[in-house]
């Protein structure tokens, strides 16, 4: 059996006598020399920018695990810093986390994941998990820790925390950041509840970003689980565009958005996931069918709501 | 020039009379069949189950554009869900958003992400922006708009939203989430800064999670940016391992982190990015060179500090 997380990192901590982390956030305008030197010299089409300097990003992070690496217990590669790079990125986050296993290393993933169980779940099978599909299993990176984002609350750490349990990982939520603004929203008392904080600051930047109809190109998600709260979000956002998870499998119902629709039509966009592609399971229906019936129907309710309300 | 995103989707909302947007949560054990049966018919050899499961998902996501994409304005792809099939899953990502385009749909990238301001600059490259190596420049997502995370704060948030300004994309900002333990962190009124309750929920969640040495595998992230925020910190959560990013280049020292390792020399993690990746650029070192001498400065310096408090 594997050893837990905070295990296999309290021996290395000794072992190595070291607390110290090399974050890896490889900018591909300021690669080490010696990086891109590598990846041009092989001889690839140049056709794909992405995968030459996905290629001279792992070189730059080899380089300098092997470098910086004997002093350090763990690395923690930057996620963005892999995913601005697409496909090719991906694979040289891989191919990183690779060569920090070779060298001893832990792995902390840091992409400040978070977000509703199901999709946590399925994060937590990017980062430390595998994924069951109808041609085998997919592993995920395999980190041995990662970073999560509690914003969302319990319920969707939970999912994260299980997937680290089951791979022996472990989990930092993030608690009080390290930058500037991380005072406003961690260290103040909140007197109001903290979406109505958030509410300020998503008005407050939309305000400079409105189109022509009035409304801005800052939308706010707002769920429409809690319909009953869409009025005092609205008065709050006058011009936001409201993104309305949760209608279908999450229990809201369209009917009741119509505050998000005051501003405009366009002022409230539903989304539904599930309760589209997934409609043929309960019909028995073909697929392409039922996910065509099942939002030309949501289609109609939700219009009819918006123009009654608009 | 393009119009602004709010534009683009008032003119799609009027000329499609919807409000609708597909989510598109692909999970490979549940996909339609048609999209298994169109993989499975490919001849590729069956080495690598990413690759076929992510072109199945592909075919999936193109199938319910095709089905249900008339009655809808935008898709919406749950980041979470390709990501976790890898770097073919990134690929599957990249060509669902060019099916949805080809259908006249939006594109919203649901990713949730929100970092430090620098890291934040990447997710824009990422999802709506492109990023400048020595090999060209490499193309993101181009999704017309994305979800973020604003627990960080303002300044986390402006760099997504220049990003977004400059691809004339949208931005929609976390104010309610749609899950039910969205109420405890979003709704309640915080009179203590909200760091509290979020430490009060690691304390919690870790406290099962418990190692040898008597450290959580739940840690926290607290910044060494503030740190005489740390022994309030760490007397809230005294199982948690903190991984202290912010040392170096965002101003905070090593030496001022002392409560991180009150319980145990492995409770703090010191986190450095470019202090050690960088180092170069300042001493006119050689790269490695330069790293070495800068993690192993760092590791001296945290080891005593931790071995004089622990």
């Amino acid at each position: 059996m594997t050893m837990r997380f905070s295990d296999r990192l309290v021996a290395l901590v000794e072992e190595r006598e070291s607390q110290i982390v090399l974050g890896l956030d490889p900018d591909p305008a300021r690669l080490w020399p010696e990086a891109v030197a590598r990846t041009a010299s092989i001889e690839t089409p140049p056709e794909d920018p992405g995968l030459l300097t996905a290629e001279a990003v792992a070189h730059h992070c080899g380089l300098a695990i092997a470098a910086a690496g004997p002093s350090c217990v763990a690395v923690k590669p930057q996620l963005a810093c892999f995913e601005r790079l697409g496909a090719h990125g991906w694979a040289a986050l891989k191919q990183t986390i690779a060569v920090a296993h070779e060298h001893g290393l832990l792995v902390i993933a840091d992409g400040k994941r978070g977000d509703v169980a199901a999709t946590a779940a399925a994060y937590g099978q990017a980062l430390v998990g595998r994924t069951h599909g109808p041609f085998g299993e997919v592993a995920g990176l395999g980190a041995d820790a990662f970073t999560a984002n509690p914003l969302l609350g319990r319920d969707a750490l939970e999912p994260l925390l299980q997937a680290a349990d089951t791979a022996a990982a472990g989990c930092f939520i993030l608690v009080r950041t390290s930058n500037p603004g991380a005072a406003e929203i961690q260290d103040e008392p909140v007197e109001a509840p903290l979406r109505v904080k958030l509410a300020a600051i998503a008005d407050e930047l939309g305000a400079e970003r409105v189109g022509s109809a009035g409304l801005s190109d800052v939308g706010a998600v707002t769920g429409a689980t809690r319909p009953e709260l869409l009025a005092e979000l609205r008065a709050q956002m006058p011009r936001a565009i409201f993104l309305l998870p949760g209608v279908g499998a999450q229990g809201g119902r369209a009917e009741d958005l119509a505050p998000a629709f005051a501003p405009h039509p366009a002022a409230g966009l539903v989304s539904a996931s599930r309760s589209i592609v997934d409609a043929y399971a309960d019909r028995g229906d073909d697929p392409a069918l039922a996910a065509q019936t099942a939002a030309e129907s949501l289609r109609l309710v939700t219009w009819r709501l918006a123009a009654a309300h608009a």
